[in-house]
C-alpha cells in the first residue's frame, strides 16, 4: 500500500505490478481456422440484435497479454485481413462467469488444439459499453442510455513465463509496441489505442 | 475478488468501488489567490529545468476529485483564464511522499484558509512521464528515454460526503462531465482527456 522505491524508480501507492517476459520465450505455430460468424458488419449487428432480444444484454470479455522486447511492453494482438485488429476474447454464453469465458476464449483461439494454458486472470482494465447496435463502444454508461446493449470487459492477463503458442491459420498474431498502440486509434480502433493508458498504473518487472 | 451482481450490474473481478456524493452536498467559496509561479510557458520549463539540475527527477501529483450530478459523474477541474484547465495538485517538494503531498497541495487550492479537509486518496489511476523540458506527457517510458525529467501520478481522491470548499478566487472551479471530457484533447488537453477511460473500471455508487 505504501510508497517504496525500486530500480531508482518510486512506485505507487496501491499501483499492481506484473513480471514481463520476453518474447522470445514463446512459441508461434498454427492451427485449424476458426470460422467468423458475421460476414459483414450489417450481419455482425442483426446477429447482435437477435440474441439481445433472446438474452438481454450481451457480455463479452477481452483479454491484455503482454511480454517485454526492447526493453518495453508489447501487447498481444490478432489480425484479420490485413487492417482490423482485435485483442483475443470473445462474448460469454449466456450465465457464465467472466473468468472462464475469457480462459475458454484464450485457449480457442492461441491454446494448443484441444488443450488449456496456464492463463492467470488479473485486474479488470476497463469496462467498455454499447449504448446502440452499432460500433460505439464508451468507457461509460451515457446519462440518456437505460439498457446499454453490450458490455465488454478488458482484463490483464498474466502470461505463463513461457509456452507454446497456436493460432488459428486464418488468423495473425502479432505482438505490438504499447507506444506504437497510443493515440493511434486510426489504426487500431479506439479501444486498442487505450490500452497504453490502461496500462500507464502499472509497474512492470522485466525478467531477462 | 470474485464477480457479483449489484443493482442489475454485474461487477468486475478486482473492480474497485467508490461513493458518489451529490454535487449539492458541497459549497463553493472564494479565498485569496494563489499567485502563479511562472510569467509564460517558457519560463515554466526553464524553471523546470533549474530544479532539475539541482534536484534530479522532478515529481508531481495530481487527484481526481468526484461527485455525481443527473445520474452521472462530473470532475472538478480548476480553470486559468478561459480555456486553461488543470486537476487540482501540483510538485512534491523533495524527499515528500506523494499522499501528504497530494494532500498539501488539495487543501492550498480547495481547503478553508488555514484548515484541511478530510481527503482520503485512493487508487493510483496513472503514471504520466515527462521525457524532455516540453508539454509532453505520456502514459509510459518511451524506450529511447533513460531519463524522464518528470513523473506525474494521478491519484483517485475519494470525496468527504459533504465539504465547504474555498479556492483561490484567481481560479475556477469547475465540475464537467465524464462524457464532456471523453476524446475531446481538443478542449481539456490529452492528461484530463484521458480520466474517463482511467475510471471505466471503477464501479460507481451514486449515494442519493
Ligand atoms: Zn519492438
Ligand atoms: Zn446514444
Ligand atoms: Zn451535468
Ligand atoms: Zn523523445
Amino acid at each position: 500500500q505504501k510508497t517504496e522505491k525500486m530500480d531508482g524508480i518510486v512506485q505507487g501507492y496501491d499501483a499492481p505490478h506484473a513480471n514481463l517476459f520476453p518474447l522470445s520465450n514463446y512459441s508461434f505455430n498454427l492451427k485449424s481456422p476458426r470460422i467468423e460468424k458475421d460476414k459483414s458488419v450489417t450481419e455482425r449487428f442483426e446477429r447482435m440484435k437477435r440474441m439481445y432480444d433472446e438474452q438481454g444484454r450481451l457480455n463479452s470479455v477481452d483479454g491484455v497479454l503482454i511480454m517485454h522486447q526492447h526493453n518495453h511492453p508489447h501487447v498481444l494482438l490478432l489480425r484479420i485481413g490485413t487492417t482490423f485488429y482485435k485483442l483475443p476474447g470473445g462474448r460469454l454464453k449466456p450465465g457464465e462467469d467472466d473468468i472462464s469465458g475469457l480462459k475458454r476464449k484464450l485457449n480457442n483461439k492461441l491454446a494448443p488444439e484441444g488443450q488449456e494454458l496456464d492463463w492467470e486472470i488479473g485486474d479488470l482494465m476497463c469496462n467498455y459499453w454499447r449504448p446502440h447496435f452499432d460500433a460505439t463502444q464508451l468507457p461509460y454508461v451515457p446519462p440518456h442510455v437505460t439498457k446499454p446493449k453490450e458490455c465488454r470487459k478488458i482484463f490483464f492477463v498474466h502470461m505463463p513465463e513461457s509456452a507454446e503458442i497456436f493460432v488459428p491459420r486464418n488468423l495473425n498474431l502479432i505482438a505490438v509496441p504499447i507506444f506504437e498502440l497510443f493515440e493511434n486509434s486510426r489504426c487500431y480502433g479506439p479501444l486498442i489505442a487505450s490500452i497504453p493508458l490502461l496500462l500507464g498504473r502499472y509497474n512492470f518487472n522485466y525478467i531477462p
